[in-house]
């Protein structure tokens, strides 16, 4: 147990270095069921791709969940080479993943000038960052979508 | 302003109320610049492109991006149907936006099935969460990629 989740962090961290040589950013993740069997890998195109959300983690579920039909990842692990920031941990949680292992802490990643510390103090404290202020503003239909939903026969509760 | 506001978030809310109506969830957002022009939309399609991150707010930022040519969305504020899940909340501090609205708060979204206050309490509590364990796992090479990224010359730091 303990060699098989250490060989894919190993892939996980081989990965990030090789989304370095390809220009990406130094991030590398893989996601495996209980055999350890690898069902997608990931690494970080955030500027390749031009595209903010795309963390290794965030790669590798989406990856997994085309190559497993379904928005669900039940049964499945998340092996990423460093602590997980709290969208791909939010991710992880929405693709209902059985578990998370990561290799290197989240300080060594702040130390390498991707430094997640405020974006964690702004979840913890439920939404509070003076870099983006969040405020709800009521509007006379708010909520009408939510009725509709409930209304739905055939809707697909997730 | 307060007039601006209300109107991209009525407009979050259509999307919202329109996407339940095409079979996905009940959830919607724009974004949209200082003087209220819309640069990209989103709705929540989970189930329909079986992909968990697929919420109105990550679709409305990637288009933004694509949009943009970006991972950066300086200047812009995102407006969404309902207060932002951690993931989408860290989403929009990654892209840089200016700001986050919302209509309806989080228990609104409760009450219709989508509960993320286990998700809230998780990253409060900095990654803790019963049904989704995180362990770090110290392996041999763990690191080596932020040093090889801290010796690139051309890196784009973001």
């Amino acid at each position: 147990m303990a060699d098989r989740d250490r060989a894919l962090l190993h892939r996980a961290v081989a990965l990030a270095r090789h989304s370095v040589d390809a220009g990406g950013g130094p991030f590398g993740a893989v996601i495996a069921d209980v055999h350890g069997t690898i069902v997608a890998e990931g690494n970080n195109v955030v500027t390749v791709e031009q595209d903010p959300t795309a963390h290794a983690e965030i790669e590798a579920i989406r990856r997994a969940c085309r190559t497993r039909g379904s928005h669900r990842l039940d049964g499945l692990v998340l092996f990423s080479s460093c602590e997980p920031c709290p969208m791909c941990l939010a991710a992880a949680w929405w693709a209902r993943l059985d578990g998370v292992r990561f290799a290197s802490p989240r300080t060594a990643a702040a130390a390498a000038g991707f430094d997640d510390g405020r974006l964690w103090q702004a979840v913890s404290s439920g939404n509070t960052a003076p870099e983006l202020p969040v405020h709800q503003i009521p509007v006379a239909d708010a909520g009408t979508e939510f009725r509709q939903w409930l209304e739905r026969m055939d809707r697909i509760p997730y």
